[in-house]
């Protein structure tokens, strides 16, 4: 029943605040036998890492995981898989004159609401720090997606503020564009549209300067994944995939293929034609599929083996080096101005998060298809 | 495991198609002492039966529950609730020659790739009529919402096509509004703007004579819901919420608060100012509110006792009585051309779905809340 | 979170009262293809039933389920099957005089404490009648287990009152010898044993006529298990069979193998020698088996694939038609006496029970096991 | 669906082997305001240390426990809990030549049976050594317990081989009795008999240098449990303390109240009658008991407010000194003799896994009664 867990056979619990000792993931229901180390890891968390560039936060997190248990001689045994990452920059007295204030836009009210009081260092539980160890798992999700059937989860970002990226086939892009620009030096907003990319840089740091922040639009998208993974009623995939992404912090909206733009059309307009044949990949899958894909690879809840494509909205960061008004816990008006450190834009370090999310979901029901459907062995 | 349940502490398990002899919902967690009668779910499997207006389905299905258990002298007894409800109108043999066939936008297809066959009257499992019984779990949990703070979840439709109702107020829409409009009849479109309504009616009758169905907006606001419900990291009270929209039929999206419209907003433009007393209400909640409400009532994933206010894309009916091409499940070139009855447009009757699954995880929330945070007893 | 449903890949979630319109069982996970019918289910439904024998209650139930979903054309289709029994003899009359009594042994105390209010006809939802659809998901289960392995779970009585059944190999006892004397004629007792079985038969009917009641132990064997089921910290597969024993009404004890004997024993005299083919079945399992089942089939939670022995230990029941002192719920003194029809010993009926939450487990953990360890696919 | 959590609403997540870095538990769900330290935690640790005296395992673990979330100023904050305590002096070149052999007893065949590999090094994830974070968790749930009504769980050992104590009242059994002897000295057996505990000392050394082990019966009960905790069908509070019992190492048998010995004994002799008043604690409860406890305090799965008395039967130590015959991975015949550390006897050491493991289920059901039972807020 509490809430810092996710997923069923392929199961996340985590543990961990922004100023505490350290953030911690248990992964459980891992299949033995899959290669694993503190690098794959690395690779991920680097991703995600705060510091990482001019647009992010200059909080210094090395983000060095340590794994303490369920790998033995490299690989996943199939026990449950705790992996460690401590915080070593916490500056916990940045925070301590917003003991009583409530910042706007964040969960300072809520979880006083809630619990009666709080850990008022940084964020504390509500903090994104929390997501270090979602990427760590996400890592574990990813090897198994791709050891199973090749699959792959690849997110960007497609729209900071007004600035939208023109990327003509979602299922196209790849880690290497959305990492390095042409040129080869880091793509550090995550945009494939390397002239999007600089303009969003340049309104990022715009934003920062203007002791502002601004929001943004981030794609994720997953090749390579069956035919028929999903649950038709309450666990769609698209349900557990929207809980997923609407699971991390700033997430307003999600939506999926043709999304929202659904709603000005007619079933003649949007209805994906079945053809056969049409897209049938390396893995052979499908041998049907869809001329056009509006249905973002899932239909009835079901996937389809078309690629899944979805899209979430995520605000501009709460926290603002400029002064808002606000209310103390008491009720009295104050104003508050965030001294700790913070992304001026939250999109760049959301793109491993996001992937890690449906890398997850999708291991998830993966494992959950074998158990109730595989008849290989049956 | 596996989907057919939805809720943790407030928990319902559902089965039935919709061409099968019934289908049942068993409600688990229910607080012992409401007040529960047959007639009190009728409200809403009323507000969501097929045949209840010219811009709907035409299948006729009195929807009439019985309760099988959990109830006695009129009250729940805190014991599990089964309430069935019979299939009457169902016409199999409409159905007989799509048994090969894989409908355009239904689950045909992922039905077969994930289970290797399925039952092809209709949508089987994946058919809306597995929603039935989910509106009537969902009164359950807007009794025990309205007992235990006086909440409230209310429905509406928004947009259809091009038209947007004008809306100033979502938490101000009541249900008198959203089923009556002002002269008294019916509103079947259930949008509280009667100009609107009455251009959305015209809209979807032209797309029936069309043979063509049409897409659409539905708004849910929750209102008198207390600050602290939700979990802070994967049981953010949006995720639940979103999961709950998304696993309904049709959902290709959901937002709340400003939404999608966050991605181009700054910091400074989107936080919501916190003030003291600004909006009590009779219940005396929240003591510190909110100016504006871009925040949809959630903040880190916890209700902040503004009105919740949620957006969900639904598509265009996928079933067209036009011919449509598609593919056989053996790969061959075919056409279809549905002749069961099917909705022209989803909307109106999408509205109490919406409710009830709003409805459902709140009263999930509630009882969660009461059992980690609720400190009168402790 | 709350109490009405078992298991977890191979779920059941149930509903009904023993004086309500019916019971009713959901069961989720089930995978697709298998064979079942109403006469499956009604085989087991048999042997459970009231009235079958003179040494059952005399409640004349037929018991004749209805299934609601989730088999199409004969089989399985993967979706949910709810199953429908509904109570036909129930003479809520005879309890209106308890209404405000506890009945010693009984829940009637309990109930009130945790609920503030009970349904006083019969056990309510405590009463063994609740058991009736859990037999008929064991059907389905047993099925599975036949299927995916060849497993068979066959339970009998071992003990009433002083009486002890001889019975030298219990992986050997069929479901013939429980079922049928020597002669032919029924084994209303269900005990292997046909000597033991008539002095039990006298027994029972001994108590009956004293207006009295008698325990007893039951023995459940599942055979033809693959080794390496179950989990090796929580669900361990001898407490997920414990506590799915326990669950069962008036089980005051649960051991496996040599269960409490392990007390007096020196490590040197318990542990089971390894041993290469030496028990290979059919199936070709284990080809490493132990040479003596001490172990009763399970080692360090997991299973060994020798068989599984599991001993429950059952309360005389408490319903007595002799006059017994109690309280009201007013803690006055009082007299009770039961006039509803109650069976004056629960062994035979317990025997269909014990089998299907086994089989339930089994079925459980084989899902399970296939989501994490198979690795045929992977 | 995995098997590394334990609990519903108070739930435990663990991870860790004998030989890797450490052990972790997180708890979640719990609530906020609870006054938790390292030295709480340290308490029950020490009473579960290996080498804490000449009748346990050598094996030297400081077992310093860390807590690296979910406290904030000295008291929990209602966010997850995770508690990491370091291995030390694992000694992991004692098991390089059993990497082939099967360890009578162990779970060494079963766990290759089920992965197809393991981590040979001690019993890896089914090592005891798993336990010591559970007990850590039970700490948290026995402040729970005790704040919320002054419950307590105390477990002793009742039997060694032939050797059993005479505890006239097992709830009048005290913590200090169990760690005491009447002359001060640590009570290293835990028997609150104390002419009983010297012998079992004594016999318990005589089986360590025979190169032997024994087994024994451990008491573990719980006062001042209010009346109406537990739920009637599947999650009875016998079931899942039955199920908590036997997911500890070496549990073969459980038995609550009168257990095994209700087979031989009629309704007439069993039934526990009840009073009015006769049972009233300090906290008012039960203001109607029973006036025997044969029932053991469960009726219908639910607490009557009398004490829970429970029994668990824990086979004799599988690891030997002395040689013992068995069979490699491959089928040839071996002999195994363990050099690694190890207990003659578990009993002293399962005392607090087995209180803990109670304190945990009942401060679960706790939250699960306030959850849905609870009307003082609705």
């Amino acid at each position: 029943m509490p809430g810092n867990s996710f997923g069923q056979a392929f199961r996340i619990t985590t543990a961990g605040e922004s100023h505490g000792p350290a953030n911690v993931v248990i992964i459980d229901g891992v299949p033995p036998g899959i290669p694993l180390s503190v690098e794959d890891l690395q690779v991920d968390l680097d991703r995600r890492r705060p510091g990482q560039s001019k647009i992010t936060t200059q909080r210094d997190e090395p983000d060095v995981p340590e794994i303490l248990s369920g790998i033995f001689e490299g690989r996943t045994t199939g026990t449950s898989i705790a992996i460690l990452v401590r915080n070593r920059d916490q500056r916990s007295k940045d925070y301590s004159d917003i003991q009583d204030l409530y910042r706007p836009g964040h969960a300072d009210y809520t979880f006083d609401a809630k619990y009666g009081f709080r850990d008022y260092r940084g964020g504390g539980r509500s903090s994104a720090r929390e997501t270090t160890v979602r990427v760590a798992a996400g890592v574990v999700a990813k090897k198994l997606l791709a050891q199973a059937f090749g699959g792959q989860v690849v997110g960007y970002v497609s729209q900071i503020g007004d600035i939208r990226a023109d990327v003509p086939d979602p299922s196209a892009v790849t880690l290497e564009q959305v990492e390095k620009l042409p040129g080869g030096e880091p793509n550090i907003v995550r945009c494939p549209d390397p002239d999007a990319a600089a303009r969003m840089v340049a309104l990022i740091d715009e934003c920062r300067k203007d002791e502002d922040s601004i929001g943004g639009i981030a794609e994720i998208v997953a090749t390579h994944v069956p035919a028929g993974l999903g649950e038709p009623v309450f666990d769609k995939i698209k349900a557990d995939l929207a809980k997923a992404l609407f699971s991390l912090p700033a997430v307003l909206g999600v939506e999926y293929g043709i999304g929202f733009g659904c709603a000005t059309l007619r079933g003649s307009q949007n209805n994906d034609r079945f053809i056969a044949g049409g897209a049938v990949d390396d893995h052979g899958q499908p041998a049907i599929g869809t001329q056009s894909n509006r249905h973002g690879g899932m239909l009835g809840g079901i996937t389809s083996g078309m690629p899944i494509v979805l899209r979430a909205a995520i605000k501009p960061t709460s926290s603002l080096s400029r002064e808002q008004s606000t209310v103390t816990r008491h009720g009295a008006s104050a104003t508050v101005r965030t001294k700790g450190r913070h992304d001026p834009c939250l999109l760049p370090r959301f793109v491993p998060m996001g992937e890690a999310m449906v890398a997850i979901v999708l291991a998830d029901h993966w494992l959950r298809w074998r158990a109730q459907c595989n008849s290989a062995d049956a």
